[in-house]
Formats: C-alpha cells, sequence, structure tokens
C-alpha cells in the first residue's frame, strides 16, 4: 500500500507536507497510509489570499450566483462520491456512514443553495425584517441588511465527518460571499483533502474562496480581525482553548462552536413497552449508538426512561446490540466498522472508567467480542458498551464524561419534572429525543428543556415512517447548543449564512433605503413608465414604476350584486343597523374581496403581455371601510424583481387602494411572474 | 448637603453600603453626595433569588403579560420622572440631556413593550420562522422556536446613561421571560437606584425579577453558567477583562458587548458648502460634540469630508462650538455641562495628548474657557475640542484611541473609496452616519462600509426634519457593532428580547408541533366544532377546528360575468388561445379573485355573530389553475388566536382551496376580528 501524502492548497498552490509531517493509520489495519502536516504556515499568505483574491470575487456575484455555483459544486461531487467512499473506509466508517458523511454533506450543500435562491434576493444585500416606521410622516424609516463580512472563514473541523462537516461549514460560507480557509481533523484529513481537490478542479469556485490547510493552523488565529470568523467543531477541551485567545477576545473575533455533548433520549411517559413508540425508542437508540461507531456528536449518550421501563429498555437495546456485526467496514454485512483510530479507542475505554465508577455495565465486554473480516489486534475496533446508572441524581460523570464512541448509559426518571431535570443535567446539548406520543409531554418538555437544548426531536408512530433520526443535523433547521454544546449555532437555512455577515441598521430617506435595498420602500419616490406596466417585461419595468388608476364608485347595487354572485351575504354587507352595532363599521360596507376584484379590474391591463400570471398576494390589511358612494383608486407600484428562471421572474408589486378623500383603505403586496424581454 | 447612601436591592432586601463604600463627587460641585458599595456580595443569594423566584413568576406569564408589565412600568416611572431629573444634574447632565437618558429609556421600554403585544404571540413560545417541510407527506416537520434561558441577566452599565442604560437592557430581559441583576457604574449609580426603587416600589415587579448591585459584583461572574448571559456597556479594556474570565468562556456563558467606538459621520461628496446637507452635517456633528458633553458611545469622534471641504468644516464646526454655553447644567441657557467626573475629565485630557501627535487642534484650548454659572475649579468642566488629522492614511490614534468627551478629529478623504476606507479604520463601530443627497452614495457606502458598522445613518434635506440623530439608539433597531464596538447586538425590536432566549429546532409530526408552537400547524389533526366556527365566539373556537364547505362549481358565465363586472377582462381569463400560449395556464381559467370571493360565499356564515371582520389576509399563494367546469371547496382552520383590545382578538384561519379532485389550488391566511365570550 502507498503511502499518501496530504497536501494543503494555499494561495492557490498544492503544498506537500514536510519533514514534520505525522503519519495517518488506516483504522481497519492499522497500517500507515498517509502523512499530513506542514511545520510552517504563512498566516498572511493565506488571509491575503483570501480576503484580496476570494473576496472581491465572491462579493461580486449575487446571493443568487453563489447559490447556483454551490449547486454546480454538490452535482460535481455526486459525480464522483465513489471516490471519497473508496477512501472513507480507512476511516472505519461504512457504507451506510458514508451516506451521513458524504451523502449528507452533498445533500446539504443542495438545500443551502436552494434556500438562498428561495429566499434570499438576487442581489448583494440581504434585508432582515420590515421597514421600521421611525417618524411620524415616514420621511425617515429604518430598515436591517445584512452583508458580508469583509475578512475570512476559519473553519476546525472535527475527524468524524471530513466531508460533511466541510460541506456544512463551507456552504453558508461561501453563498454569505465570504471565503474560508478549511482545516480537517488530522486523522481523517485524506477525505477532506480529495473532496477540496475535486471542488478546486471543477473549476466552479473562485481562486481564493476556498483553501486547505492540513496539519497545524501555525499562529494563524493570532492573526484574524474583527472582520473574521472562527467556527469550530469538536471537543469541548479544544474549544476553550481556541476561545480563550486573547486576540480573538480583544478583536471580538465570531466564534462558532459546536462542541460534543451528552445528548439524551427520552422515552415518553405513555411510551411503555408494547407500545409502537418503545420499539421506535430502542431502533432509534441503537442506530445512534452504532452509527459511525457512536463517534457523532449527535449521538445518545444517556438513554432516559421511566422507572419501570428501565429492565425492558436494558434488555431490547442489549438484544440488538447483541446482533451488530463489527468487522471490516467494506464488507456490507457490517454494521458497525472500528474507530477512527486506537488513540480513540484508549480514550473511549479511559472514559467508560469513569463511567463505571457511578454506572454498571449491562452490555458489552471490550475484551471479548467478534470482529468479522478484519484482524482485531490491528484496527481499531470496539463493541458497542451499555451501561445503567440506578442514582442519576447522584451521578455526575454520566451527565458530563463523554465518552466518543459507542456507548450510551441508560437511567431512569420518577415523572416528566424528573426526567426535565435529568436531560438538563447534561449543561446544554445539541439535541436531545423524546419518544412520546402524547402532545402534553411535547408542550412540558419544550417549556423545560427547551432552553438547555439546541434541538429538541420528537419522534411517534405517526411521524416515524418519515422522520429523519434523532442524530441527524437538517440544512433547515439550526444546529448547535448552550453550553457544553458550545454556544453557537449552525445551518438552520438562512440562519447559517448570517454568521458570516454583518447585520447593519440602516436608517434614512425612504429614497435612500430603496438604494440600498434595491426595493422601493413606501414613500420613496415613484415614476410613471413609459406605458402601461403590463405591457413592459421584466427587464424593462423599474423599481419604484408605478401606475395610478382611474377612480371607480362603490355602489350599493356592486354591493348587494357581488353578495348575490358570491353567496357572501355576511351581516357587515347586508343589514346597516347590524353593520352599525359593529364596532369597526359604521353601516353598510363593501366586501374587502369586492375592492381587490375592483382593484385588480382598474389596474390590469388586459391584452396579452409579459404579465403571465398573478400568483399570490401578501400582508393584505384593510384599513378602513369603503362604504356605497365611496370611490375607489389604486397607486400599483413595482416593490421588488426577482429572476426565477431561464423565461420569467417575479415581480412584486405594491398596492395601495385609496378612497375619495386620499385615505387608504387596503395595502397589499402582489405577486406576479413577468416574462423577460428575451426569454430563452 | 446630605450625603446619600446608595443603597443595593438583593434578594428583596435593601442593604446599606458598608465601611468599605466609594464616595462619589458632585460632577457640578466636587462636593462629596453620596457613597456607595459593599466590601462583599453573596453571588448565590443573588442568583438563586433571582432562578428560583424571579424566574418561574416571570416564566408563568406570556408575552403579552409581560409586554403589560412593561408599560405599566414605563407609565409608573413617567409620572416620577421629575425626581430621576433634579437627581440627574449632579452627573453633569443637562435638561436636554435628561429627554435622551431618562424619557429616552422610558420611551424605549414602551416601544419594546408595544412590539412585544405587536410581533410576539400571547403564550410562553416564540415561534421564529416558518414551518419547515422535512419529509415528503408532511408527517415530519421542522419549527424553530424560542423560550426564556433559565438563568439570570446580568447588566452591567456605563456611567453616562444610568436610567436608560439600565431600561433599555431591562425592558428586553423581562418580555423575554429572564430576571436581571443590575451593576450600574459607581459614578452616577445614585440615579439607577432612584429608578430601581421607583421600579420596586409600584408592585408592578414580580419579586425577584429585579436586583441591583451597587459597587463591585464581587465574583459573581464566577457563579455564572450556560443559562445565564452578561450585557455589558462601558470600554474595551473592561469588556475583555469580563469576556476572558475562564468560567464564562468554559460554560459559553452568552457575553453581549457594547463597548465605545470610534463612531465617525462623513460628510457625502455632493454635500458642499451651500447645501442643506452641509448645513445639516454641521449641526449634528456639534450636537453630537456637546450632547451629555461627548461622553456618548455613539459620540462622532470622526469628522470625515471631502478632502476640498475640511477647512469650511474646520470654520462652521468652530464657529458652532464657539457659541456653545458651558456652565451649570440647571441653567437653561446652558448647552454643555461638566463631564461626570474629574478623573473622566483627565482621562479625556490624557487622550488628546495622544491625539495631538498625530492632529492639530484647531479649536478649544483647556486652559482658557468660560463656565456659566459654576466653579470651573470645583467641577468636572471642559470645553469642545476640535483637531485636525492632515495625513488620516498614516495615522493611527485618531482612528483607535478614544477621548470620551467633546472631542473629535476632522479629516479629509479624496474620493468614495477613500472615504470608505478611513471609516472602516476604526476597526468596527456602533454606527457611521454620511450626509448625503445620493442614492448611489449609499448605496456604495452600505456595501463598503456595512460589514464594520453596526448602524449606518443616512442624513439629507429629505430626512431631516424628522431624522432622530446620529447618536441616539432607537428601540426598534440594533444597537451594537463588530470588533471595536464589542461584537454584540442589543434592541432592535424583538431581535433584541431573543439574546435572552434559546432558539431550539424542534422536530416532530404537526400534531407535536401544534401543541408545542400553540398554533395550528398544516398536516395536525382537525375537528369539527358543534356549529359553524363563524357561531363560535374568540373564547370557544379551538385552534384546529375546521369547516369543510359545500362544493360550488365555476362556470365559463361565472368567469364572464365577474370579468364583466369589475373590469378585469385579463387574456388569461378571456382568451382561450392566448391563455394556452402562456406557460402557466391549459387554457381560459378563473380569476384568483374570483376564487377568493366564492371561498367567501362558501364558508363565510351572514348572521351577525360574534365575527366583527375580515381585517386582512396573508401568504396566499395560487397553485393550481381552475378551469370553467371545475369545482373548489373551502378548508377553513383556526391556526392561531390572539387577544387585541378587551373587547375582542384576532383569529388567524388557515385556509386551503381544493378543486373537486382534492388537489389545493390556492392557500392563504385569513384574519379576523372575533369578540369574546364576554366583552367588556
Amino acid at each position: 500500500m502507498t503511502v499518501r501524502n496530504v497536501e494543503s492548497f494555499i494561495a492557490g498552490a498544492w503544498l506537500a507536507p514536510d519533514s514534520s509531517a505525522r503519519e495517518i493509520r488506516d483504522a481497519v489495519t492499522g497500517s500507515v497510509m498517509a502523512r499530513a502536516g506542514r511545520s510552517s504556515v504563512d498566516a498572511s499568505a493565506l488571509i491575503d489570499h483570501a480576503t484580496g483574491v476570494g473576496a472581491p470575487a465572491l462579493q461580486a456575484m449575487t446571493f443568487h450566483d453563489r447559490a447556483r455555483m454551490l449547486k454546480a459544486l454538490a452535482l460535481y461531487l455526486q459525480e464522483r462520491k465513489e471516490v471519497l467512499y473508496d477512501l472513507s473506509f480507512s476511516t472505519g466508517a461504512t457504507q451506510k456512514d458514508h451516506l451521513i458523511d458524504v451523502d449528507g454533506g452533498i445533500g446539504t450543500m443542495l438545500v443551502i443553495a436552494s434556500k438562498g435562491r428561495r429566499e434570499m434576493p438576487d442581489g448583494h444585500v440581504y434585508v432582515d425584517g420590515g421597514v421600521e416606521q421611525l417618524s411620524r410622516s415616514g420621511s425617515f424609516v429604518g430598515q436591517h441588511v445584512c452583508t458580508p463580512l469583509q475578512g475570512v472563514a476559519v473553519h476546525i473541523n472535527a475527524f468524524n465527518f471530513p466531508v460533511w462537516g466541510m460541506l456544512e461549514k463551507l456552504a453558508p460560507t461561501l453563498l454569505a460571499g465570504m471565503p474560508a480557509i478549511v482545516k480537517p481533523a488530522t486523522t481523517t484529513c485524506y477525505v477532506t483533502e480529495a473532496c477540496v481537490r475535486m471542488l478546486v478542479e471543477s473549476g466552479i469556485l473562485p481562486d481564493g474562496a476556498l483553501q486547505l490547510v492540513t496539519g497545524g493552523l501555525g499562529d494563524l488565529l493570532d492573526h484574524l480581525g474583527p472582520q473574521d470568523v472562527v467556527s469550530f467543531t469538536g471537543s469541548a477541551e479544544t474549544a476553550f482553548g481556541l476561545r480563550s485567545a486573547p486576540n480573538l477576545l480583544r478583536n471580538s473575533v465570531r466564534f462558532v462552536a459546536e462542541q460534543d455533548s451528552l445528548n439524551a433520549s427520552i422515552l415518553g411517559p405513555d411510551a411503555v413497552a408494547g407500545t409502537p413508540e418503545f420499539d421506535l425508542f430502542v431502533t432509534e437508540v441503537h442506530r445512534e449508538m452504532t452509527t459511525k461507531a457512536g463517534q457523532k456528536c449527535t449521538a445518545i449518550r444517556r438513554i432516559i426512561a421511566p422507572q419501570a421501563q428501565v429492565d425492558a429498555v436494558l434488555a431490547a437495546v442489549s438484544d440488538r446490540l447483541r446482533e451488530t456485526v463489527i468487522g471490516d467496514p467494506r464488507d456490507p454485512a457490517t454494521r458497525m466498522g472500528p474507530l477512527v483510530s486506537d488513540a480513540q479507542r484508549r480514550d473511549v475505554l479511559d472514559k467508560c472508567a469513569t463511567l463505571a465508577t457511578e454506572a454498571e455495565r449491562v452490555f458489552g465486554d471490550p475484551d471479548t467480542f467478534d470482529v468479522h473480516g478484519a484482524d482485531a489486534r490491528n484496527g481499531a475496533f470496539l463493541l458497542p458498551m451499555l451501561y445503567h446508572c440506578a442514582d442519576p441524581d447522584a451521578a455526575r460523570h454520566v451527565h458530563e464524561t463523554e465518552a466518543f464512541g459507542p456507548v450510551a448509559t441508560v437511567m431512569g426518571y420518577r415523572d416528566l419534572s424528573h426526567a426535565i431535570a435529568l436531560v438538563n443535567r447534561g449543561l446544554g446539548s445539541l439535541v436531545a429525543s423524546v419518544i412520546t406520543h402524547d402532545p402534553d409531554v411535547a408542550r412540558e418538555m419544550v417549556m423545560g428543556a427547551g432552553a438547555c437544548h439546541g434541538r429538541l426531536y420528537f419522534n411517534n408512530r405517526d411521524s416515524m415512517a418519515e422522520a429523519t433520526g434523532h442524530g441527524s443535523p437538517l440544512p433547515h433547521m439550526v444546529h448547535g447548543g448552550p453550553g457544553r454544546a458550545g454556544g453557537g449555532e449552525e445551518l438552520g437555512g438562512v440562519r447559517g449564512v448570517l454568521h458570516y455577515m454583518q447585520r447593519t441598521a440602516v436608517q434614512g430617506s425612504p429614497n435612500i433605503l430603496s438604494a440600498v435595498t434595491g426595493q422601493w420602500v413606501p414613500g420613496a419616490t415613484t415614476r410613471q413608465g413609459p406605458a402601461h406596466p403590463f405591457r413592459r417585461n421584466f427587464d424593462d419595468v423599474q423599481i419604484g414604476e408605478t401606475l395610478h388608476t382611474a377612480e371607480r364608485e362603490v355602489t350599493l347595487e356592486d354591493i348587494e350584486h357581488f353578495a348575490d354572485f358570491t353567496g357572501d351575504t355576511f351581516y357587515a354587507h347586508m343589514d346597516d343597523d347590524a353593520a352599525k352595532r359593529n364596532p369597526f363599521f359604521p353601516g353598510r360596507v363593501a366586501h374587502g374581496y369586492l375592492l381587490l376584484s375592483f382593484a385588480a379590474g382598474l389596474f390590469v391591463d388586459p391584452d396579452e403581455g409579459p404579465v403571465l400570471a398573478n400568483t399570490g398576494l401578501d400582508s393584505l390589511r384593510f384599513q378602513k371601510p369603503v362604504s356605497a358612494g365611496d370611490r375607489i383608486k389604486v397607486q400599483l407600484t413595482v416593490r421588488q424583481k426577482t429572476r426565477r428562471t431561464e423565461s420569467y421572474g417575479e415581480v412584486r408589486w405594491h398596492v395601495i387602494l385609496r378612497n375619495q378623500d386620499d385615505a387608504p383603505v387596503a395595502e397589499y403586496e402582489l405577486l406576479t411572474m413577468n416574462a423577460y424581454a428575451d426569454p430563452r
């Protein structure tokens, strides 16, 4: 077997490890299979290349440009993932584990790309929340916007997910418009390196957007400033050391930490043996204990069950663990491969010794177990071990000491408040799961334990066919947690992108805010276009372009006819006395839908043209009743334009209905799809 | 003059200062007017009282309960603010300064209260963002929710705003449902103490919700854990010391810092002498230099003007400064009172000496100036000083050394990108202002400088009549900034409340999520009520209660009639060939507004009853066209209920229109106001 030299990618060049490089062993065979590391890393070269070359290129792109880039990168990897699978077996991972790491990473990138297209504008400024009215007449207003940080994001990743761990941080970073420096954990850095090579070779990434440092970071952290971000995944101890760096503290450098935590799963009081929930619980626990040989930051370490169910849980989980085939991860029959390294195995056994001071081992003797298709003496094999802690209130280690492997402890609870107290003993975790069919249990759990957990995963007979698993962080949902889990957040759709952007409160006149956001802001200048806006294609129609319609009187006959035609004979439209008794109306009033319909009649240009369809309507508020004899007119203004497909884009219109006294009677936003000047 | 003993309010008792207490001098007369401090503070007593007594009481209230409490507290202070004015003169503040501190603090509390009522639910769980579809058939979905942290918020405040500084942190904390321990700066703690006495004596606050520690915090920070928050306002040096505390770092304790920063104001390239913007710029600069004698974390320290305008700016600002009356703050003729203390005055002069190594003083000789109505030898008086830095690119101190008093430096820029480079030399600030009438300047500034500033304030002739001033943080907008400004955020409406809550990603079945959020989630169980939901008052109608209507056929006659009646003869409804050429439609289709109107006709119960009005509609999306001959029907489900007034509340309905094949054709949320069972 040839020994692979794992290189770094710095300032556009691949650099081989130097003589100080460390040897990396295959987790299965124990033989040296790679070398990684450099004795010196030039921090300034890394940072300058990122901020001087990568950042300007990324910032020149819009959010949609960057989202398309992410999608292209993900599809590029998708076609080459077999290479990553092949390499990953050496980390001890099985094919099922690869699906989490490789396919999960690619899938995460695709979801972030899709969110970027759907939830962010096709521009350079992300608008956060609505316009704030800061003045009586509206000449001075506020708006929060987000722009990319001007520095570099340093990603310090854990060994367990060499692909997902990189991509789940990289996708939001690039979408934000920020370049990244990736530092993988050395033990599995050869997989990350292979993935980075693919990303670079794709030619899709701008120069400087991504650099890779294998081995140590040198003094890079001492060179970071207020526009940089450090995002760390790994142990609490390492995180503590990094976040204590005076340079980071002095410059308020953002430090996002996602630390291993003592995650728990709770069997609901209702989920006794014999229920579908009990079986589901055993399945989830077994999966979390054995996937990646338990080397997952979200794995279940604490199994919290009603006291009366403890024996049943111990028995059922032990039965499953007994059937678990341990062996060569390349063998499809293998359920669980070795740990990543012998050092990791020794660490797990050390932690088990600590747990054993408070808990009894009920399954798994590390000195006696079968390994299939591999030599147990060479690889970092271990079997799953299940502990039982009889007095979890008095215990400390079972809540705070993590054996980062296939190890978990069962403990009993008296009632739900006791279960909540126990799950919160972890002092903050990434995820806690609750297997219950009782909505009241869920509500109490959120109120009592929500504050201590970044994610609460509920599962039961209704959701089990589609549930994604206790241990799976999803790109849609926040990943991270308070306290022991690091106090950080990642992912969560656009939320995760904002970690790499600065939110700025912008105040000014409506015209200034319109220029800044690229959206028309109420109160900003409007202008008449050269033609009816429905005659103008997507490219030609301008932000702020406005149609003022003629007036139309709303008659009592209209109201009665509309009621008769639609069947909406609500008393406020039909019965003057009843309407007068209502706190909102001066007497009989026109239907809101009549007003919307008449408004469309006023502003629509009927002939075939670039407007293809009215696809929706947002934030309609009726502000003042319209009585028979009132006259309404419409102001229709182009608020925002977003390209959607290759042939048409979405136009968001701001619509104001006013009466004969110019008082607004209704306001809303209308969505249409408009053809491009040159649809493909 | 009697010497006031400033007490602490700990665990429900007022405690007098002990023998270690420090003397506090009147800023105007220099005489000792108060004593504050205790040699030992029992951290456990403070924390236990907050988490054991205050937290449960606050958590039992809904967001609306707490918002009403904040409003009542603010109105209580409003009636007693003269007492706070009287006391505040001793800090050197003028009546105008009191308006910022006292009235500004009360106003902030009122805005946060109002946002709590309007933007948060009348429940215990804040829902963040929409439901995330995590599965194909929708049996497993996600939702982010926020619940109050279970610890205590420790507020460490600056001397300059003893009332606002407390209330702007306290209001979001209490609204979140978290108790607070307030530690004011000792120099002005007597004003804060007086305000806390009012809040306590009001009887409005639950026990344990607010404690006050005057003097030192002792070892309180060493006792904090992952559920606690430290929110600090003050100098960068003090912040660095606090945030480096190993206990805070080890437990990932949230640390929100708002530090003094070298805020700048930029005169736009268009805003040359003679324009309204030039005069506005001079007015804003003068106000920021002299308000609170320049002791504001948002004050303008750097005045960045086009090179050709530098002389004009120096002259105009100097003229204004020359007219500034310095003296006894109690005298209405006084524009600027003394600094808060002699120590502060000496510190400012020290920093001026540093600035003088890079900049020339063009206005203000600290050895020669007039003080009106007070003895300059006793009080901490200083006059405003204006510097000019001729080479701001080479300089460092003018960008990084802050004289926290009435001191600013003028510097010239060559072009806009140079101005952006200079404003970013502050390495992060709370606010930068730009006085320009040119929207392109605003856009470039946001793209180039947004990432370095927590707030960008634009002002010009259009907004100057209503603009709130460079230096005023508003409760609606985020206050805080990156890097030198501390990297934190406060205020910003609900955003500021979330700093005291944990965001948790909740996953589960729609029924579980409905129970957790108190809102019906699509896919959750629906049930028929005992009567038509329009016959049911606000209290009786239940979340999930659903009406399924009969079907109604949409005929070609309906479409033609609707077009004729409303005037909406858009080609997709009228011309089969044209509609077929459109990518959205199979041929002529019904108007969207026709569907909405027919839907109302199907679900409305016409008779007078508890439903008072349809007030709005949100998130309407048309999903599938409806052709002549199709039949539509409606599902109307109660999604959310929110009490609004003393006689009625808002019901949010989820509406789904389906066709004869049960395929959804439109979906939206409808708002009605419904009377209570027992309206007052």
